[in-house]
């Protein structure tokens, strides 16, 4: 894809900003080229466009520093957490300086009575289930990446656990920020909720940094439930599969995990985790409760699967299956890069109202029968949310010519029925074509409020919207 | 309490929209005194400030008319659902155009397996529950007026089913609005999940109007559980009432609604509903799901109950039985209306980290005491957001200062201890003097947006902050 933006770099304002930071910061201030590329986006086909140094801060403070030279300066500031965006987030398209803040790593407080804790940005999932598996809790959104919980936040994070849980927008409580003059503010309190003026919390989560940098988070946290079981079911087709789904959800069985896998990814996932589940649409499902409400819901689903012709339905309370299972469901992007290697994966993803789910995903797969490159399908199905991913030689112009005409025509596909260009990767450059064909005039006021609060274009610059 | 806004009026202005809005919109232009004053705020103490006209908007183009009227002409504009606002919403400290949205109350469309629907902003909440309940399906969301959703979304209400269901903005999907400069918008898709730019719905609910008019709502809907239960239990003190809820939160038993009263507000539901519940501090629950679930749920708060010292623990399946206890909790308003025939009530909510509710209340009912009003306590304990309501003697200038300096003290209480000073009422007109105590700074980047999507400061001026 051609680079969506290229305002001019300020050359004069990047010479100033790096002086007065490297004095600043000393070693926490890098310019080295593996660690600027390594900065910039790495992990799908949109081309690294590294910053011109990184610093790596320690402190709330140090980011307000970061931020009011480089606004002295008039120098882009690109926050950067573990580096797992798919979108190109992280680049640098005009320069700047990228602030790594995974050094801010610290729990600073679980209050267990509250279901509540209080992070750094740079804290990650895994670190913070971890931390607090001793105390009976968890934070279920799990992107599948051991992502940053602030970058998770900058992107409006999801995953497979959506679907009972909610996304990142409905676990953040609070925000701490340094605003793009330097001022740190704090978005909420504590309380599980408010009316006390604009939801500044939820417009910075998914703002991808252009609007601040988060330096701080408070999360809602949920109790680890008693008991945990897992379900598999084929289908003969896809819609048989959404069919049993919405029945699913309708009839208000609180399933934490529902998910799709197409026949390629089945495959892909059999040959890297060495399982042999049968190659056909596959729903992978998850409940959590108490023993009694977990089996009950695993047989009223069996029951519903039944009716949509659902075949090979198993589930299991036993841990080890279970995470199994899971493991190579979270393995499934390792396990579709196996399928043709050297190519790299065009990653995308779009979400659709459930009842158009099927439509959207069958004629994507019409589309991939003429597209002609290995490509897999994986859903998070209860929220109407799939990925496609057809991996290309990117040595070879016409497999990347045809790629973004499928992937734009996906984009438009999920539009047309009531959907969104991004369920859960953001905006970031990769889907900048496609925003104002999903929200017309909307952007215009997201473009007033990035504006308002960011007026010399300082904050990641480049993502969402062209200047 | 004094006015907190008095920006000038425009009386040029309001004299040429008055003439163009009186020939386009003919008998739904509307000047009479009393429909002006049932215009303005009519439910608390806040004093009545009347729109200088009122528009009885029929569709969105209408809306779109008058704001562009009022935008041409520098003059306020302050959108109307059923009045049932609490903190001076509607009040028109400058005068304006006072949008009547209650004629646009048409459900445009349920779709059943999305689980949403899509409705004018004038349909209520019981008209969209009626129009739902043979399809199976509900909108949780219950604030116990029947109110308007278009005003529940502004509002950001929350009521009883919160700590199962969430908010507004959790279960708005999507809104039309008519922004200040009259372009209409529609801020996201029907996708349940999305990443595409800054969450613009969730910056309007919540806005109380000052930002554009909601003229369309796309709400997130649920199935109606299986099966529903009631319990009550008493407890010796609001501290074991509070650790026994935050027990059952920690656990994780999904309890539906649960809802505390105290003392004097139990002697007024009892006298008022005909009801012989124990005056001590009560809890009264609900609990959603498969008759086996709400069984095992009632029993499991049961033995928590127990373990603080809970007595007269009851809970029943049975409808009319629990009808008649919610009816009791929905009526507490009026109920509380009563112990003090010709007094006023100085409604008030905040809201508080649950670990606080405990200390919040406590130290609330000593003032009280001080206070020597009657004063009812009732509060959605699940979330630690609860209602106080002196009544006061509206021409005893002493009990107004008093009460006004006790709110006040409440207010700093609860945001001390981490929470905020309004959990559902808004800031409208009566908070305003609290939000900058708790949200500092981040005020200052909410007038930013403010400035920059309503340059000319005509949507709902005087509320949430002064200009």
């Amino acid at each position: 894809m051609s680079d969506p933006s290229t305002p001019a770099r300020n050359e004069t304002g990047l010479a100033v900003a790096a002086g007065i930071l490297k004095q600043r910061f000393g070693d926490r201030f890098q310019t080295g080229t593996a660690i600027r590329e390594q900065h910039g986006h790495t992990t799908t086909h949109i081309p690294n466009q590294p910053p011109d140094a990184v610093v790596f801060a320690s402190s709330t403070e140090d980011v307000a520093t970061v931020v009011r030279v480089c606004a002295d300066q008039g120098v882009p500031v690109i926050p950067y957490g573990t580096g797992t965006s798919l979108e190109g987030q992280l680049n640098a398209p005009s320069g700047g300086i990228s602030i790594d803040l995974s050094r801010m790593d610290r729990i600073l407080a679980v209050h267990a009575a509250d279901l509540d804790c209080v992070i750094e940005p740079g804290v990650t999932r895994e670190a913070l289930n971890s931390h607090l598996r001793d105390q009976g809790l968890f934070f279920p959104i799990d992107p599948g990446a051991n992502a940053s919980l602030g970058g998770m936040a900058a992107t409006r994070a999801s995953g497979t656990n959506a679907v009972r849980y909610g996304t990142m927008k409905d676990n953040v409580l609070s925000l701490e920020a340094v605003m793009p003059d330097g001022r740190i503010i704090t978005t909420a309190s504590r309380a599980k909720k408010t009316s006390a003026g604009y939801d500044l919390t939820r417009l910075l989560v998914g703002a991808e940094g252009t609007l601040g940098v988060i330096t701080g988070l408070t999360l809602k946290l949920h109790g680890i439930p008693e008991a945990i079981s897992a379900a598999t079911c084929s289908f003969s087709d896809i819609r048989s599969a959404c069919e049993a789904v919405i029945t699913t959800i309708q009839m208000g069985i609180p399933v934490a995990r529902i998910e799709f896998l197409d026949e390629t990814m089945i495959r892909a996932v059999n040959s890297y985790s060495k399982l042999s589940l049968p190659v056909t649409p596959l729903l992978l499902l998850e409940f959590h409760g108490t023993e009694a409400s977990v089996a009950e819901q695993a047989e009223a689903f069996g029951e519903i699967a039944a009716d949509h012709n659902g075949t090979g339905f198993h589930w299991t309370a036993n841990t080890e299956e279970r995470n199994r299972l899971w493991k190579a469901r979270h393995d499934a992007y390792f396990a579709s890069l196996t399928i043709r290697p050297g190519a790299r994966p065009y990653v995308t993803d779009v979400c659709v109202p459930i009842s158009r789910l099927a439509d959207c995903v069958t004629e994507t797969q019409r589309e991939i029968e003429t597209l002609d490159l290995p490509t897999t399908i994986v859903g998070h199905v209860g929220d109407g949310n799939f990925h496609v991913s057809p991996m290309v030689d990117m040595s070879n112009a016409d497999e990347i010519r045809r790629t973004e005409a499928f992937i734009g025509r996906l984009n438009e596909r999920a539009i047309a029925m009531g959907g969104t260009c991004t369920g859960e990767h953001g905006i970031g450059q990769g889907k900048i074509p496609y925003l104002r064909g999903e929200l017309g005039d909307s952007v215009d006021f997201m473009i007033i409020i990035k504006n308002a609060l960011d007026p010399k274009g300082i904050m990641n610059p480049g993502k969402i919207f062209l200047p």
